[in-house]
């Protein structure tokens, strides 16, 4: 190890010292590091090992903190975070903490903003140049966004005004011909055909030829007596020409995303120019690693794997994932019901609708990471008749709220948002908790809202939704089921009322989806010590049970559980459903507190919040043997 | 009158039957009634005076509502109401318990959605075709967006789907040259490319005699015997080619928007399309009404005028808007501190940044209809040393929730969130209201909130937000401040402080922004009925002070007050915090209850909600005799 050139690195600035072959031998010790690390803490690997020689293209040019490198959805940033100090913390990743999967600004200054959405990488990078117009300074600012953030409104928004404002951007787009295979929306085709011209075959089996030699490739290509369009035309010259030079940006034709050689050739030159440049760089997701070059798919998030033979490293638990089960479920209504269709955004394995897009080819649509068209056009597939289901995660939702408020809920369409990772998701973090749907969902007008509390209910609440008609959301967390059995024949839930799980006069929990196990665990706990507690599974966060809310109020403590924003949430809203009662009795609102939820396992995250059942039964006790002593 | 061909006009089928000369002279007859009535009620004039022969001629071909008209934005609509048999409630456009400024699916079976947000009309279309494919319908599906429109990333997502889907949509584009004028996004320029093509000004030349001459272009141009192609491109052909080619979708060269019978021919060819066709045309925002072609502008959304000079009808009040006083405030900052930089997503009149643009244009940006990238641009401006402010309305802003959290919040940029519409906005309705914010603001950790309650407020708050530092939100409502001098020298707000406004110790008054103004005057009306109430203007709505909550928990009856959604609203927080006083005294949460609110004057519109100083006192009477006649 001590041999390792990724060793002699202090700082991303060194790389400029490097020679191409020295660089092409760092991209394999960095590929080395990146898998030897992620097959124990999982990650994004395949994403990571495809953008390799492009990072180290661009730190040999740059000089970080100083110029900016913007990284869209960061976990392609892996080699980044290798080459700016964090490697000896690089086998924390993802976990608690460890290393954000993301790029984070909290952790280290060579990251600029807490990447984990999609397509925000261009935006960010336009107002650094724009700062940068106006403060007068010299700094280079690199943004790198893959070929399916592009797909995104947002990057679209800012290619527009990128395209007006003139000001110098280099902007990479890491296209990984795996989108191509899934042929999600008109601009990756595009980039399919600008990829698959002939000149373009032969260039990069030419530099291919190259690359394999390790060898430095001329740099007489790069001339800057000649202009700019030219030198970045050169290389390679396809018939078609990317669609953003319509709109004032200069584009290159595709080049060879993994010949560093030809990467920092272009590069240099994009350097200079006086205006916005988009290089667009082909690469293939897991260079380097042939079982994630083979299933780029599992290797997108991965969990721990074994190196040699890239299988999981631990076996299942046997319990589905709430995912599964809502997968399977989506397929069993869609069988019984040929309006039922299914929209992701770019998300089929992770929602779980990949068996409702195999049984229902042509009642599922797949918009790619577009979560604003993906609500609009389900408005648009209820106007038409149908019984759309947008399974789409709580985080990414955020993006979507205004389509959700002004397309569904004010005009009532029939669709059914299913809202995957709600509550804390783990190792992705702070970007990709889902800790504000239940504020965004229930302070809409006509929405309803569901949250099951395990695997069964979640199987009736899609049900019940859509037989319910209008707006409704499904919402439920990442990870294992609570291995209940499931129902033979889904049943519909009564609209707005409760179940008690637990019975008890003393302290009532009333709790909402995954926190019901948690207030079940801590009224296990708390009886021990002779607290009778009973527990209320709300199923509705909206309409809330304001029967059972009232009956609560005999209780000496009221407790509202959440894995949510406290907020907004809905405890607050059970609080004020209980001023409505006339009397309110003592009440404790348990949920996320205002700030940021870090990484981590989602044991360790709920025990760091002071939500898991130990805590919420001594936090639940204390509060009451407080109001005894007072009373 | 009564000869009118629109008299005559039962159902938006009837146009079929019309011949070209027909339909110019009821085009006439459309403009004139739309002038006529908007002079009375104010509307969006110049949009709509645009699009009257683009929706007479879908009209004349469609069989709405069987085939499917969605309108983006639809302000430019007026015609199609006229049209569809709301002419006799015309007169009411705008007006409480009147037709509304969009299209509303509540309202007509000929609208398709509640349009209002731009750039969503697409979505809906392809959502409506991919039903039609589902289930095997033959409806026409028409949809027509502005070049404004287009230029929001929502609309981009869709084309990119429609383009993979090749589904039969025909989208017409509103293009009116006047955006060319503000030159916003590399789009505009793009489309403003193709418009100046020689051969477009030629042939839209010829088509403007044509259409003086009132005669029927012959249909042979149009031969089907042709391929679709040729059919659309022969009339002009400009050597650009729209971008949206190269994502798959048929585009026309543009067309001269007010050429019914060339409209005709184009629409008659493209409505047989296989696929996706994008009819461009070219429109004069205002035609045919001389004071809204001179100053479109002031015709956007235009208050009530005199029809013979254009001027408006009534003077003004003298007293300044909230977007005024935000607008010179603005102007101050940045005069102060070079750092201070305006971005506004197409409303710098709207927003009032119009004076910041004037004074200091290199540090003023108009993104255009972009929020997603307004405020993801925000946040690289705040990483690159600046302090900018988003000038955007309330409604609008609900489109960048998403950036507001992860671009901004997380990292927690130095972004002031100029939040205008707060509240009720009036006339424009449901699509408009700012009835979210106060939720969606205060639900994101590192999030600060102020609810100035007057303009001196409003500029102190603004101040404030700018020396704070971290992402700040400043919200205030639409239309006139309550005329209380401004101060001399900004101040810095004390963070998390309320002012009590009025003593009194019976009943306590939480209240928030604007709504400070109700609640000081239901407190005099309830002082002439013996009650003394306090009233405190809160001015955070994030961080709460949980002093002035404390204190106000020694009342018989405590009341918040504010002009946003209950359901996760701020009153929930005060009532959140009053639990953890260990005292809650009785108390009423009031604001917007969970329905969307139509259109009217505001004070109309408070008015049927119970919101207006008598019926808050005489709620808050009953409310304090009925505790009395308990206790």
């Amino acid at each position: 190890m001590g041999d390792r050139i990724l060793d002699c690195i202090t700082a991303p600035s060194d790389l400029g010292l490097l020679t191409n072959e020295e660089l092409g031998i760092l991209a394999t010790e960095v590929r080395e590091q990146i898998v030897r690390d992620t097959s124990r803490t999982g990650g994004h690997v395949a994403s990571s090992l495809g953008a390799v020689e492009i990072i180290l293209a661009v730190h040999s040019l740059i000089k970080s903190p100083h110029d900016r490198f913007v990284f869209d959805v960061g976990h392609q940033a892996y080699a980044h975070k290798l080459l700016t100090g964090r490697m000896s913390r690089f086998h924390t990743l993802r976990t608690f903490q460890g290393l954000s999967g993301f790029t984070n600004p909290f952790e280290s200054e060579h990251d600029v903003h807490a990447s984990g959405h999609a397509s925000d990488s261009l935006s960010i990078a336009l107002g650094l140049a724009k700062a940068r117009a106006i403060r007068g300074g010299d700094e280079k600012i690199v943004a790198l966004i893959g070929d399916a953030g592009l797909s995104g409104g947002m990057a679209f928004e800012a290619i527009n005004t990128i395209g007006q404002m003139q000001l110098p951007i280099v902007m990479i787009l890491n296209d990984n011909e795996m989108s191509i295979s899934r042929n999600v929306g008109a601009l990756v085709k595009h980039l399919g055909a600008l990829r698959s011209s002939e000149a373009y075959r032969e260039a990069r089996d030419a530099t291919q030829e190259r690359f394999e030699q390790a060898g430095r490739m001329p740099r007489a290509l790069v001339g800057f007596g000649r202009s700019m369009k030219d030198s970045l035309k050169q290389f390679v010259l396809p018939q078609e020409t990317m669609l953003y030079e319509q709109l004032g940006i200069l584009c290159t034709p595709p080049i060879d995303g993994h010949d560093i050689a030809q990467l920092k050739d272009i590069l240099a030159t994009a350097l200079e120019a006086d205006g916005p440049v988009l290089i667009h760089a082909v690469t293939r997701k897991g260079a380097g690693y042939a079982p994630a070059e083979a299933d780029p798919v599992r290797f997108h998030g991965a969990p721990a794997f074994d190196v040699a033979t890239g299988k999981d490293a631990k076996p299942s638990s046997g319990v589905p994932s709430y995912t599964s089960v809502f997968g399977n479920a989506l397929v069993a209504e869609g069988e019984a019901d040929d309006r039922v269709v299914a929209i992701t955004a770019a998300m089929r394995g992770g929602t779980g609708v990949e068996g409702f897009f195999r049984a229902f080819p042509d009642r599922a649509i797949d918009v790619g990471i577009a979560e604003e068209n993906a609500v609009g056009m389900a408005a648009g597939l209820s106007k038409g008749g149908m019984k759309p289901v947008v399974a789409i995660y709580s985080t990414f939702l955020q993006r979507a709220i205004d389509q959700l408020i002004i397309d569904n809920a004010l005009i009532e369409t029939n669709v059914v948002f299913a809202i995957d990772r709600a509550g804390l998701v783990g190792a992705d973090g702070a970007t990709h908790h889902g800790v504000f749907d239940l504020v965004y969902t229930r302070m809409v007008p006509n929405m309803r809202v569901l949250a099951p509390s395990n695997e069964a209910e979640l199987v009736n609440a899609l049900h019940t939704a859509l037989q319910l008609g209008g707006p409704v959301a499904v919402r439920y967390p990442r990870g294992n089921a609570q291995g209940v059995e499931l129902p033979k024949q889904p049943a519909c839930l009564p609209l707005g009322r409760s179940v008690e799980r637990r019975a008890g006069d003393q302290v009532v929990f009333l709790a909402f989806g995954d926190m019901v196990k948690v207030a079940m665990d801590a009224a296990e706990l708390m009886a021990q010590q002779g607290i009778e507690a009973r527990v209320v599974d709300m199923r509705w966060a909206k309409p809330l049970d304001e029967d059972a809310i009232a009956r609560a109020a005999d209780a000496e403590l009221v407790v509202t559980l959440e894995d949510g924003a406290i907020a907004g949430g809905v405890g607050e809203g059970v609080v004020h459903a209980l001023t409505r009662t006339g009397k309110v009795p003592p009440v404790m609102v348990l949920g996320i507190e205002d700030a940021f939820v870090t990484h981590g396992a989602p044991a360790q995250l709920f025990e760091s919040l002071g939500l898991d059942a130990p805590q919420v039964a001594s936090r639940v006790q204390d509060r009451l043997q407080q109001l005894r002593d007072q009373g």
